[in-house]
């Protein structure tokens, strides 16, 4: 395959569900990020209910303008699933059923003992002519065309879990591919505890970026993933740049999550963990969990909603919450030390906030959380206070409670129990 | 104001951010919702960074297809906050500096005691002729313009406290006065239990569908929602049909999610609530306390995830766990019945079962978990299977834990403890 240089993306994202409130669509936030990451420009996303004469004139279009087109949804089994047909349209290629898309699916309904309907086998039908590449996670694959032009256009499912699959094990390594980047250099790094905005201005105003490299943030709640892409000698003098500067808070340099290097280091030193949670109510439990192989080194959790429960399943002492509060320092510890004594585990860690709307006080405003961490040395408990809805208050709790977790496996080095 | 009928709107999104992976896009999420309320089709939304000539484009062809536009964002100080000027380009209108917006904005300064510069005052700047409505959290005004042809176009400001501040401040009582709406009705159904595919299917083949009704479905893990929209009387009749097919599994009219319904139930019934968890790990806790007010009745939970913590935290016999196996129906009702017993709740809901990759065998597949219920009536436990990645088969598992919570209150009516 000859490498060259693709010079502008768009997206094509399709469903009445995303134009009626329903379905919060991510596909050209998600795909956006990708492309950045190599240096192509997402110059346009289109919003289109499923019909076949509007995703025609959307999905025309965007290849009279761009290179590299993606159009995301209507490939399910429902009537409203159309984009085969309207792509079919648009390219004059046939829709024909694909061997191996089709025993994909017949495996995947013998996996659950169904039978597959009429509409569901739609499924396994792609353009012909098309690269096709197996849905990881569900049943319609995805495919590639090239035409004619050169012009490049990828239909991918829209469900997310369907999507990202597909572009992990399909478009990201394609990408690479295609892409002319001999002459490009990346590096990506995971800094936390830093809004994306400071890191920019810091980037801009003290580290001068020499030309032709491109700068990608991508904003996490509590990080910040920062992306250089350029010529090796320049993108390898920022990198010393942001090391030097972000020592102490670089996450690591492979774009590994937090609890992915948290659980990573807790496997190496046979160290364990539990948690202890209020206003989170088990959101850090599942991001710890969501890391395959965890229950290796997780072992378990209390969701301490009620007081009632901080004391009993916690020991936290009544005397405490009295004098300073469900939400404060002193209970954040005890909570910390309580789930370690109990789950007998290395680490504890625990939250207490008030994620809100109601709730709030002025002295314990809505957003104020305390993450508590307990380990062979003792136990601390840190202050946070952000603002934001009730989701995002309990994101941002459980990116930071996990950001405290990894800043004392660090500091802990040496004297594990 | 004399009432019109619209017959489809659209929404162009400027800015580089959206389009980078840097800012999740909600603004067609949120009006698009919005406008489905009044009964006016969200047809497309166009994204596109901050470019004169490509909002200009946008702009343009919105108009031609669409009675009503907004545009959002890029109403800034800054040197990228191009929309007045591409919209003035579109439109003929000039841009002109409005005294309200201009003493909205020395006021805002003066607040912060600071000295507006004059990239900052071109906030206050309008098209000649717009309506004008004054930013609740802001600096930028909302502006409306009635076009010659009548069609209506919005410029709103991109930031979302700014967006859905003005949105409720001027877009609703703008829609609610213009929009003629007498004779279209609507209804929404959430379903559970039942594929999107399947309960079209039905809807095809045994209810025939009156002409003129828009049917919309919305497929959520374990749950469908259904959408009815056009004249009253056909709207009724197909109502009644899904009521008759449907009943056992209706969960309710108003589009609650299965938590709300639950969150109610409990609340009005004065009945509390504690989750024990193995393979989600706290999901099922954190979608139970995303409801506002859950700590009226979400007492607490335990995360067993190892086989220590589902023996003593939730006094599951050793014996039980030899035999069956920790995922298996004896221990999910072992675990239901000790959460309900330890946190003294009238409800004990666990679940227990196999997310993957790995762990997996041929009688304990990955997908296979347990649901346990126990209440004033006893303890029950139900088997499911389903495919996916880890991150599907957990939400699958906290989708079906709440479905079998919300059928059992459902059935309980009456000896509540």
């Amino acid at each position: 395959m000859t490498k060259r240089r693709i010079l502008g993306a768009e997206v094509v994202a399709t469903g009445a569900e995303l134009l009626q409130g329903r379905t919060l669509n991510r596909h050209g936030y998600t795909l956006g990020g990708l492309l950045v990451g190599v240096g192509i420009p997402l110059q346009r996303e289109t919003v289109v209910p499923d019909d076949v004469t509007l995703i025609r004139e959307a999905v025309a279009s965007a290849l009279e303008r761009s290179e590299l087109v993606f159009v995301t949804g209507g490939l399910g089994p429902t009537e409203d699933d159309v984009t085969r047909e309207a792509v079919a349209a648009v390219t004059g290629r046939d829709v024909v059923s694909h061997a191996v898309a089709d025993a994909h699916l017949q495996a995947y309904f013998a996996k659950i003992n169904r039978e597959p309907t009429a509409a569901q086998c739609r499924q396994a039908n792609v353009l012909a002519g098309a690269e096709v590449f197996m849905n990881p996670v569900g049943i319609a694959p995805g495919q590639c065309l090239t035409l004619e032009n050169g012009r490049s256009l990828w239909l991918l499912p829209g469900p997310p879990r369907e999507l990202n699959g597909l572009i992990k094990t399909a478009v990201t390594p394609w990408l690479a591919a295609q892409v002319a980047r001999a002459d490009l250099h990346q590096r990506v790094f995971r800094i936390l505890g830093h809004s994306e905005s400071r890191v920019q201005d810091r980037l801009r105003t003290e580290a001068e970026i020499p030309a032709g490299v491109a700068v990608a943030y991508c904003a996490r709640p509590g990080s910040v993933e920062l992306r250089f892409h350029g010529p090796e000698a320049a993108v390898n003098r920022l990198t010393d740049w942001v090391r030097e500067q972000y020592a102490g808070d670089l996450l690591n340099e492979t774009g590994e999550t937090v609890e992915e290097v948290i659980g990573r280091m807790l496997t190496e030193r046979g160290e364990t963990l539990a948690t202890a949670e209020s206003c989170t109510a088990g959101g850090i439990a599942e991001r710890v969990t969501d890391v395959p192989g965890s229950s290796v080194y997780f072992v378990g959790g209390v969701v301490a909603y009620a007081n009632a429960v901080k004391m009993r399943d916690l020991g936290v002492e009544e005397s405490l919450l009295a004098a300073h509060g469900a939400v404060s320092e002193a209970v954040a510890r005890e909570m910390a030390a309580g789930v370690r004594a109990r789950m007998q585990t290395t680490w504890g860690l625990s939250i207490t906030g008030v994620a809100g709307p109601g709730g709030g006080t002025p002295e314990k405003p809505v957003g104020l959380f305390y993450v508590g961490l307990a380990g062979a040395a003792g136990s601390q408990a840190v202050r946070f206070q952000v603002t934001g809805d009730r989701q995002q208050i309990r994101d941002h709790g459980i990116q930071r409670a996990l950001e405290v977790l990894w800043r004392g496996i660090k500091i802990s080095w040496g004297h594990s129990r």
